[in-house]
């Protein structure tokens, strides 16, 4: 789905960035379909496709609670296995737990989980001494970014033995003949092992379109060598565009709504100072020196 | 929750504005914390205590699904309601179709539904002409901000006969003797009809009490006289003091993934490119004259 | 809901039973709301209205697996709590495992829960040695059937002190100030605390009536001094006057098609063979001596 | 998975069964498994392999809510997509109501649905006239019995063009171009389309292996040229006997709850009375001469 736009931003601050460049891959609509909606499917369809796992009573543990992990875990949750939870980030590990699931660390469920899925676009999430520990037939894939998340390199040693047992399906297995059965030699089993929906691509191009007839049809001066977002409105009319499939009918407010509301009855139908977020970027903070996150058993 | 930040940004965008403010609403944990975590419950105890309505089987249409309408659909499906959802906004409708709901307009199913809630923080959602034509019995409550989004006034007139049948319960009785139940008078009736359960509140006084801590700290001139936003690694903070309770371990970054994520193992923990979302403040996006939203049955 | 069909059973396999009566406790519809449907809602109007709970996150054990545990487990699990269950029954047990809850001894979670849900039929499910090791706030309450589950005679000792804090609710307190929320003495909370809904108490009477009107106008001998279960087409025919309220509508059987299922057009719907049920009765199943039931940590 | 129970009771009835039969098809753990459990993983498989259609926004109509059609409807509606089902029989029509379904009769949401699933064991449940009012790209699939669900003969005629897409999916053109997408010829797609999980397979070989040891061993006389089901206990062993795959750990009675529930400490678990179930076979029934179902619109 194109440039990282994390590069993008470094180009840009290194001053390298020589035309405007539309950060298509932030904008809300694509974000939740390629993450969330699709993931939430790919997840169980991926699973399925290469191994044929029943996921009712299996334990799981999803490493990455942002978008990709939350699809993963409502999925899998409500096809009734039982899923713990991974994270580095307070606020999300929250939500975690509103959600339903418990935080825990790696360590603390590699014993007894019969799946692994990392979701973070983090390196060495699940490494060689956790999967030494791992049970006989547990599952190891990744939902999250390139091949970095788990350790397979670790693996390519010489006391243990690959063995092909399905396109996309290796069992790595241990001189006591444990088996673990590791999916698209850990790269991303929603590419490697599922399919993309029509629907999703349709989310993706529709999006990447509208930013480049933009860029191309605005006036000189609008766009500078910078990265920009897709303008709110032009999201929103992406998923307009996309409504009429679900045979959705929004709802048209009266001018003397969006009056009150201080809205454009044509959008965007987000208030104005949903764009001062960003304001936080000037603070130092320096104020609360300890900071230290104090949580989990140890604090207590 | 204290002044409405909508007033603080009029206040500072009039230069009346006299000190440095601190907009904690829109901080990530109190948002979903007041919002989507309280209301998910609180609809379902304030209509249990008003109504003793059973939810299994009903149909409901909510009005508006932000993070309140979000909750209340996803809390009266879990307990078998069968419900629809009203949106102007078209990426909250497409959110709405992807987690299994039917996106109307409200006259579609007026005559059908047991219940309806507002949650748009619009007025007059809910009209005369509309209540004139529910069903029997049906139950009308708002979940929104203020008083405005069902429009009560419309219904003290003298042909309609109220009846007080239970505390914050009125039965509106039309001349055929068809009963409308009115709760709260169409004020909140998470405020007036549910409680709000003490970690919902530990959550905004801390998040209160931080502000005002960082701003009687900050060193002279780090504050002007604007309205700020909650730094992340603050949000953050308070989350993790909430994450005990539930027993959650948080994962702590190796130096190594902290160096390839280019986070600090403190946090914050979101990308630095999160920070350039208001960019889209720049445009003016004129290139798509037509832009009007076509979409629902008019536009096939 | 009167009387409890074993005793019927007993009085009449006692020969003490002087007329014909009729079951009406054991028929599916009546068995589904008074304890599924009903129950996964007064769950959690129980603890609201008592104790204000958030359940987001909380960790709840539930003792049995049966039509009232599932509805609790199930109410409980999408608001956003963690749910364990125990169970006696293998089959039951292999469900909730199915359903995605970790099936474990009372013992092994009892420190950490928030919350203890009885809902057996059985007699001391919670003992005073386990009241002495739950966490400080630990909410203990039964949903099964009478006073026996939670042993609360143990509480009334005098080292414990008794502190009523609000109808129904009394705080036990332990001497180093650990408390414990016992709500309505330990008697049902769905019937203390929380509410029946007319729709249930609908089916409950409609089903009563229909057995009475049966047994008045029943021709001599049609009934003897026995236990009658309500029979499948009277069953169906409570269910299907109920049905409008949802405004469901029934699909009717073509004449090929009842003929292709050997149905009457009418029902009852369930195929003849299913009456043989009982045949179960007879055998008496000793060629498996052994039958010990292995499972759990200590068969491995 | 064997001989047809229903077929086993004609052969008795008719006097024409020469040696003891065991219904090991109706014992609850294999039901189970077989149906809700296997079904309800099998759907999301066998139409994402087939399809890669996307579930969230999807509206999906399911004929029949016995096990496999809650197995269907509660997978489907957990991804996101509106569910109706249609129902013969008002008890199980009233479950899906209280499940959450809206109870249609096919012909309200023929135009609009985006998939038919059957789940019935009748015939002819889709016919073609409908199949002629369907939308351009529906799928029609068929997870009952046989291949007699879908009335797919119809389809065989000059004026529609079948073109293969791919190994069990056909395209159905009709003269305007309709298409209609056929999946395994209407021959079930849990078999034709995806996999049985191992474990189920476990389920029904354990199953079926205990009862031919206890045919085998069963001392003259106890069985005679009839159908019996498999003890209560012996499918509670099941049971246990697939518990430490999930690691679960069942409760045991103490000798004074299990005298108070008059049950044997190693089971069968489930009260007596429990048994006495078919006694309604007795009961002619004629006292409700009307009796007629009154419900539906018409009924109003």
């Amino acid at each position: 789905t194109g440039l990282e736009p994390s590069w993008l931003y470094q180009l840009s601050k290194a001053g390298k960035l020589c035309v405007p460049a539309m950060n298509v891959n932030d904008s809300v609509t694509k974000q939740k379909f390629d993450n969330l909606y699709c993931c939430r499917e790919s997840i169980l369809d991926g699973l399925k496709r290469t191994t044929d796992v029943m996921f009712g009573g299996k334990q799981v543990v999803v490493c990455g609670y942002g978008e990709v992990g939350k699809g993963c875990c409502s999925a899998l949750k409500a096809l009734g296995a039982i899923v713990y939870v991974t994270e580095i980030d307070p606020i999300c590990a929250l939500q975690a737990c509103m959600d339903g699931f418990r935080v825990v660390k790696l360590n603390e469920v590699i014993r007894q989980v019969d799946m692994i899925i990392t979701c973070t676009g983090n390196k060495n999430v699940v490494t060689r001494e956790q999967l030494d520990r791992v049970k006989n037939g547990c599952i190891v894939c990744n939902m999250g970014h390139s091949n970095t998340e788990i350790d397979v390199a670790s693996l390519r040693t010489p006391e243990l033995t690959w063995e092909r047992v399905r396109s996309q399906v290796d069992h790595v297995i241990w001189p006591d003949g444990k088996r673990v059965v590791l999916l698209a030699e850990g790269r991303l089993l929603n590419l490697s092992c599922s399919t993309v929906p029509t629907f999703v691509l349709s989310i993706t191009a529709t999006t990447q379109a509208l930013a480049l007839i933009e860029l191309y049809n605005a006036p000189e001066g609008r766009y500078k060598q910078d990265v920009y977002l897709l303008p709110k409105k032009m999201d929103e009319y992406v998923a307009s565009l996309h409504l009429p499939t679900f045979d959705a009918h929004l709802t048209e407010l009266s001018d003397e709504q969006a009056k009150y509301l201080g809205l454009n009855k044509n959008g965007p139908f987000k208030p104005n100072y949903y764009r001062y977020w960003s304001k936080r970027r000037v603070m130092e903070f320096s104020s609360f020196p300890p900071f230290r996150h104090r949580h989990g058993r140890s604090a207590r």
